[in-house]
């Protein structure tokens, strides 16, 4: 592979990044944030690598969240710094957190129970500094987080502040239930449902004498479409923006060309008696996300509507017409198809390489990390 | 991490190799057709990493089949040799093919397809070496493949040994068919079902003059419980057998005794208004394999048949009971579960060191290649 090479001379399956199309995602969701006066904390799960994190921290190299301590230690070691480790704090993970705590100007961890304050209160940080705690606050999505509502919640904010060696620096939800939307209108309804649940504790925190800096909700649905409450929010944390794919355009967060990703994929076999194409994209190269949610099976084919991706095994990619007979001479064997995947974080998750392009000549391969 | 080292200690999520299990199933295989006096094949797929090779393989390095060509030169690198890369010859891959069989004393390609013929014919080998041909052969499993009935499947071998440069070893199948089998009956039912359509295919071939002095089928259920009618194949290429998983149990390819791969988690949130465990095994570390096959979820809990993983993200997985409430104080967090993958090959293919233990205490990490 060089440089300057084109996207379809390179071997398949392949997961390739239009450039400009990340640079134009990024430039959108900084300048939507920066009118609004509220702080971008872009997420680095989606794609794990520094060029992305580059571009979405326009090369300040600060204010970035992560979802592993690999994501983390890898960040630091590239010299990142203003790290949030946006998971409920692992037990087998406290020393670790603690040495990034210790080195790094600022790394966020994330609680949401009293048994992760006392794990932290066991591990004073040395040089006199503070653990920098988030509280985690489950506004509806149902994963982590304490519910505002509960009596203890109130409770494990004021014992965080009390707590020796450990800041209150603020509270953090994720409004993931925004995956189940359809449309701008329901997207909305969730980000300001969440917005409020979010300001409401604040306030009652501060009535309560327990200082709270800051306040962050993410998700990508909700980040593209901001509602005027979130003005009110110190931050937000969205990372799927920066590659969109075919699950946000179902949603309404973007449109097929705001997604910047694809894989690339021949055609292997022609199997006429099943009126079938084989393709070498398998789970090896998509994932297995999302069958039953796309009229076109696991994912979009580009230019191809009438075209279905109904099954996948490690290697093989089944492909079917919607309705109809397909028509082989369009497909010769060795002929390149572009496949939307529906969710690009667990697509890029599968690669250990992307090849970035702009206009379909390669210009940078990202080696993202992995693990935890 | 140290050799020695409790498993216990480690990291999570974290991949598990019982690497006592992994020789067993070996040693177990090898001596089924050790008996029947057919050639073991073994298929590299599932764990793609020298170490798991050369248990395969007994150290010979000879004699394995592939499912990419990264895989095919990870082991001719590592002093591998005999390779099947057992594909439908992918158009642009062939000039690696050639490399590959000018460099190694054998290495197979597999085609299925006149246009493929075509293409090995227009890169003749050089050093006087012929392209060493299988001819896949679709016996019901619907995916890559021939039909041995089809008049053009017999016009195609014959091609092959009329075509300057290449020469047809054997006709090939995978009985991928034998994952919707409940019990060693139906196992045996597609065993022999298959292996009946290959030897008949040769003996068609050899009546119509056509010299092919192999034929193969594989697949870990027909390999675990092989019919008598499989002595007269020359190979079989079985590999989900080195680790076996929740789906071969479902199947009947094996206990879970056998199965020689955990993922190791930790409980990471107690939400009992949900009565839902978090624990922090994502889809990262499992994959998404599975929902709906098990009446536990994506996988099955070790010692906890109570317990249902009902759902994951990125990095969590939720835990519910599969009837009644959950004992929270018999899962404190940070306590370990242990994870049996529904899909082996599946799981493997999210991380990229697997931790090999003997009795619990880690003698070796094997890495994997990845790619294609």
């Amino acid at each position: 592979m060089s440089f300057g090479q084109s996207l379809t001379t390179l071997h398949t399956p392949v997961f390739t990044v239009d450039l400009q199309t990340v640079k134009r995602n990024v430039s959108q969701m900084n300048q939507r944030f920066k009118a609004m006066g509220v702080k971008l904390r872009p997420h680095m799960k989606t794609h794990k690598t520094v060029q992305g994190a580059d571009i979405m921290t326009g090369r300040t190299r600060r204010c970035i969240e992560v979802s592993t301590l690999a994501e983390a230690h890898f960040y630091a070691d590239a010299g990142y710094d203003d790290i949030l480790y946006a998971y409920p704090l692992p037990f087998d993970k406290v020393e670790d957190c603690a040495a990034l705590s210790e080195r790094l100007e600022i790394f966020h961890v994330l609680i949401d129970s009293q048994a992760a304050l006392e794990e932290l209160s066991k591990r004073r940080l040395k040089a006199g500094k503070s653990w920098l705690v988030w509280l985690k606050v489950d506004c509806g999505n149902g994963r982590a987080g304490v519910r505002s509502e509960d009596p203890e919640s109130m409770e494990l904010a004021k014992n965080i502040t009390l707590t020796e060696g450990v800041e209150l620096v603020g509270v953090y939800a994720h409004c993931g239930n925004n995956y189940y939307s359809k449309g701008v209108q329901e997207i909305q309804a969730v980000a300001k449902a969440t917005t409020n649940v979010i300001l409401d504790f604040v306030d009652r925190l501060k009535e309560a004498g327990v200082k709270c800096p800051n306040s962050s909700i993410g998700s990508t649905p909700s980040c593209s479409h901001p509602v005027a409450e979130m003005a009110k929010l110190t931050e937000v944390h969205p990372g799927n923006y920066v590659f969109y794919d075919a699950q946000q355009m179902g949603i309404g967060s973007c449109t097929m060309e705001d997604v910047a990703v694809r894989v690339l994929t021949r055609v292997v076999g022609h199997y006429p008696h099943r009126n079938e194409l084989l393709i070498d994209c398998g789970w090896t190269a998509l994932s297995l996300h999302s069958l039953g949610k796309l009229p076109t099976g696991y994912a979009v084919i580009e230019g191809h509507p009438d075209l279905k991706l109904t099954a996948m095994s490690q290697e093989h990619g089944h492909i079917q017409p919607v309705s109809g007979e397909i028509d082989f001479k369009r497909f010769p064997l060795g002929s390149i198809l572009f496949i939307i995947p529906y969710h690009a974080c667990a697509t890029a998750a599968m690669h250990s390489a992307y090849y970035v392009h702009s206009d379909g000549k390669v210009v940078d391969v990202w080696k993202p990390t992995r693990g935890w």
